[in-house]
């Protein structure tokens, strides 16, 4: 059986994981460098472009379908990364044009978490689904939005900001620069905001979301009662989602979603009372398929198969 | 020049309009039965025919492109109405295979608002639009959405009810089940609650949405908060939905947008102040530019043209 190739690449504010990726998806070899090392984006392409040819000969693959890059920002469209906050190279950066003067091949660009979502089609739990909803909690809160198949891009390219739609007015502030936020309250950050206020004490930096994970599973009243809070706002911004695209289901992925029935059990309540009544029983709940280390390059190479 | 036709029809609680279009969007004919006067679907197919043969020999048109109709809970995929509340014919109740007993035409249904969203694109102001949305404001609040060109329909057929979306969790009990829709605060009913909350004495059957915009724009103090705090709530929701798909534009339509300046102003304010910054600028509001007696018309007969 004769395999085809592709490029993942996921690009953090500290690190660029890049694999190649067979098409049943195995990350056949691995390989990364240091984004903040860079200032520029040409020594960060070349370097970038050094890796993928080493990992290309010593797995012996001769081609590539293309290069999927999920990064900050990235933009569909554009093919361009848009003054990403959280990246030590600045300004408008065109990764497909740089790209092309190493390697004649497609280059698609899009943002983690619309990456995570097309990954999750392309190799995880949603293949064969048409319309789903990923929502990415982690650091901050992404989603990537799958209609007739499709990854929802927009006008703008940048659509599928969930994470950034006001659940809770005058609420919490909001990293944007807005107040209440989704991303606010079931972010690794918020749920930590949420033990400390439940707590009545002062945020310690000794506890992070996934030790109060930790807690919950073994009996602790207050974890319980945080993600009892997070999944009800969570089952809240979810439900009203649902009203826009009907999916047939939603998927979780991200640090804390590995806690577990304190978060999945209430969730699930949560969701089913907060749900307009037409779409009863019409969308599921699941969890990512994809493992955790290797979803944002599988979700990167996915991209390349909007191409076909 | 020769013109193509198709039929329009608007499913009421009251009345069932219907309306012979030709392709440059001009009403030729209309026609209208009483909905709530049957009890079952096969006399008002039956008498629904009849009117539509007695406007196509009227305007000796001889053939039709098909019949579009928009109907509460009318259902894309399946042809069918699926137990309408507001309907004296109760039940699933199938009406393309009931039509295909008098007429061979394609059938396309949908809920009203998708109808006017879609009527919006082909042949009012969303024109040569690929990403858009439609509140309709009235006795409820609805939308249509629409993504690179196509109407969302979801994977149930019944996408694009922001209207109850939850703007304000554990807010204003809504007809729904549920609290804090958006339908709640911005339809015709919730803004009539809004004047009496703010001027602070029971609700009165007097005065309606249309009434308060009429005071406000004579000054009012009242009214013109009313219409404030009503732009507030939809320009969150509105800014909120943007999150989602990244459309190039939101159209409104429905009686309670005509009061304008009071509420148009306010309303530009408050999407610009909740919209995530990196959308700021690509997203225009539009006020629907089709006239009010046509819209629910063209937006049903325009739905034949996704069978295109």
């Amino acid at each position: 059986m004769t395999h085809t190739y592709s490029i993942g690449i996921d690009i953090g504010g500290t690190n660029t994981d890049m694999g190649l990726v067979r098409d049943d998806g195995a990350i056949i070899n691995r390989s990364n460098i240091p984004t903040n090392a860079y200032i520029d984006l040409q020594p960060y392409i070349r370097d970038m472009m050094a890796c993928i040819n080493k990992m290309m000969d010593e797995s012996n693959v001769e081609s590539i379908e293309g290069i999927g890059i999920g990064a900050p920002n990235g933009n569909f469209y554009t093919g361009c990364v848009d003054n990403a906050p959280n990246l030590t190279i600045k300004g408008v950066l065109n990764f497909e044009q740089e790209i092309h003067h190493y390697m004649d091949v497609p280059v698609v660009l899009s943002n983690d978490a619309n990456a995570a979502a097309y990954g999750e089609m392309v190799y995880g739990g949603a293949k064969g689904m048409k319309h789903f909803i990923m929502f990415t909690l982690g650091t901050g809160v992404g989603s990537g939005i799958v209609i007739d198949g499709k990854l929802v891009h927009g006008s703008t390219g940048a659509a599928g900001e969930l994470g950034h739609s006001i659940l809770i007015p005058n609420g919490r502030r909001c990293t944007c620069g807005r107040n209440g936020c989704l991303e606010t309250y079931t972010s690794a950050r918020g749920i930590v905001q949420t033990y400390f206020e439940l707590k009545g004490t002062p945020v310690s930096a000794d506890i992070d979301s996934k030790a109060i994970g930790d807690m919950a599973n073994q009996g602790d009243p207050v974890a319980l009662k945080t993600w009892e809070t997070v999944a009800d706002q969570l089952g809240l911004a979810m439900a009203n989602s649902v009203n826009f695209s009907a999916p047939e289901a939603i998927f979780l992925m991200g640090g804390p979603t590995k806690v577990g029935d304190p978060l999945l059990k209430p969730l699930q309540k949560a969701f089913d009372k907060y749900l307009l009544n037409i779409f009863a029983g019409s969308c599921k709940i699941h969890m990512s398929q994809l493992k955790a280390n290797e979803v944002a390059i599988l979700g990167a190479a996915a991209l390349i198969k909007m191409k076909e």
